[in-house]
């Protein structure tokens, strides 16, 4: 069976690598797929993103262990989750809240109360190797999910904010930045007007594009993203840096280009948050 | 059958995630290999130079998957091509010019046309999980490649520079900076006189070695890169941070070295281009 | 055969990839599995410690393949080692005695000479791709080890520094420092007073805990690390960075809080060693 692998670990540390071992001593034939182990540390929002961005395209069946896990060692729960013919291991945090919402909603949730699917001795510090490992190892040879532990209902959810609309504007913010520097918000392409500009920090961005190479290097431009939102991004370069942007900056969208001058503009529409 | 992955997404975000489940999606046993994920954005020197480097290893039939991809949604070719019994898919930007000449030119180049093998939505943004990585699912399905689209016989080329010879001198560039720092330049071992000095910047490299571990940690060194090209290293440091050189930074090589004094000699070799 | 692969390559370059593509080449139904290609670069230290606390974890028979390998091209062997039922491949530079120790010691040690095993041209500056990769991928194919080389008995050991104990002290060092920047110190757990403060640098740390959750984001704690050692973390932040500290930072245990006032406290714990 196939399963992924998603923490924030980070590249250097042995952690990841111990979790491989210790699956894999469980069940050898287990096929690791690694999602990413640079997602940003204890960022549930981030991997709440990830999730609901990666996840759904697998094949019926994969297995996504995800552990980016701030509440390690504490009582929060571990939660085995079924939606959409795919399967998840995660901590009670929130991170599933999205990618439950785009499978169309969980068939199964279980708390793993069972230690006989996990190492003999439980670190506080590192669930992932002492029983996110062992539990998807056993998954991933064929144990029946239901003896992890009791079925749930309730789980931690995770409140994303919504845009807000006004007669003439909306104002969204930013849901995730990508590697290249890509502001991707959280406007659907649905709630956009045919005509609008965007206002991120002191910045207006008028141009709107199909595609980054309809535009030239270096331009900043507005496009949709590859899920359907709205998409700020530098031609070639990085928008994130040059708006000093990050998720949770605001997105503002207005229907009918204003006629103010630039500068008086700039200052009605410093709508920038600080950073978290 | 084997297939690699090699793009510019980066470490922490979903795009990577989601190519692997579309293709797993198409066909669940292909065998997943990340040559990287970390390759400069939209740098398509790079993603050239790493494809030479790292292709002609693999196994007869491997399928390697490049998307380092500014011109997505443009009207720039997707092309499938085969060459010394390796089979890639990339973009039609120049990345593959240098490792279809390292194995021999292609024996056939096809342009994806034919949408059945693609996802059934395009987005203008993200063709790696919408084109390249259905159509790559199926080939390594046995899909026959002539179903992909119609040969071609034309491609863009990169032009890469080539080293100039003098009566007692080489200038050539950095074509290749690697994790180390150290300085691969495009000057192959051939061209160089038995006895010579480098000087990057405006500094000097007069100790030619065999190995690292000939010369002290700290020290500058030259010796030949492991793909024949003159190399300048800077033992247990980084070269490219302590000459601030990087791909395309002059490389002079003298055939004799000068009797003039540093300072003098600074001057007279400024070479250095500024990073573009 | 389960084959793992831990370098300090780094994310860009083509070496991993090369070295991938050549142990396929030997032996295509290899399966590969990342460790990390991000150890810090030439750090014999961080290599040994990484292995130490992965490769125990695998199951039996796995083929562990480790090049950090500053002497690569001089004299150094390379070695062959089996302990534990784990399998070894790595440059002789001390990077195996943490590993090997934590596996009960080796069973056989062997130096790599059979030159039909290796690639036919040998590069001196990569011997990953031209020595590691195709041993590697004959081994993962069934070769007898006995037929790479002799067998040995004596190798470089690297000596790691001790925790020295005094009356109402302990005087340790960071081990390693994780991607979290979590300090992970070299005074085992066996070793701590049942109430002790810790100092690192001039910051006195007065609250221990059993996991991250139990204290509030911004915090800085002492902790037990998922190894057994004694840990220094900040909450949801980056201990190293708050306190500059590296491996080979102090690190000092009182076993009775001190009464003196912070300040005199201060002067008198300066034992933060210059990072090297």
């Amino acid at each position: 069976m196939l399963v992924t692998l998603s923490t924030d670990f980070g590249a250097a540390s042995p952690y990841v690598a111990a979790m491989k071992g210790v699956l894999l001593g469980v069940n050898r034939d287990a096929r690791l797929l690694d999602l990413s182990h640079s997602l940003p540390p204890q960022n549930i929002r981030h991997a709440a993103y990830f999730l609901a961005q990666a996840v759904p395209y697998f094949p019926d069946n994969t297995l996504h262990v995800c552990v980016v896990d701030p509440g390690v060692g504490s009582e929060r729960a571990i939660l085995y989750a079924e939606a959409g013919s795919q399967r998840l291991l995660a901590p009670d945090n929130g991170c599933l809240t999205e990618v439950l919402k785009v499978l169309g909603g969980p068939t199964q949730i279980r708390r793993l109360t069972e230690q006989k699917f996990w190492r003999k001795s439980i670190s506080s510090t590192f669930h992932g190797r002492d029983i996110f490992a062992p539990a998807a190892g056993h998954l991933s040879h064929g144990l029946n999910p239901a003896e992890l532990g009791p079925e749930v209902t309730d789980m931690v959810q995770l409140e994303l904010p919504q845009p807000r609309r006004g007669e003439s504007w909306l104002e969204g913010e930013v849901a995730f930045v990508d590697d290249f520097g890509n502001l991707i918000s959280n406007v659907p392409v649905e709630m956009l007007p045919s005509k609008f500009e965007v206002t991120v920090g002191d910045q207006n961005i008028r141009h709107y594009v199909r595609s980054y190479a309809e535009a030239k290097p270096g331009e900043l431009i507005a496009l949709i993203s590859s899920d359907g939102h709205l998409e700020i991004a530098l031609v070639n370069g990085n928008a994130a840096h040059k708006l000093r942007a990050d998720s949770g900056t605001a997105v503002t969208v207005r229907t009918e280009p204003t006629k103010q001058p630039l500068s008086r503009k700039g200052k009605t529409t410093k709508t920038r948050k600080k950073k978290e």
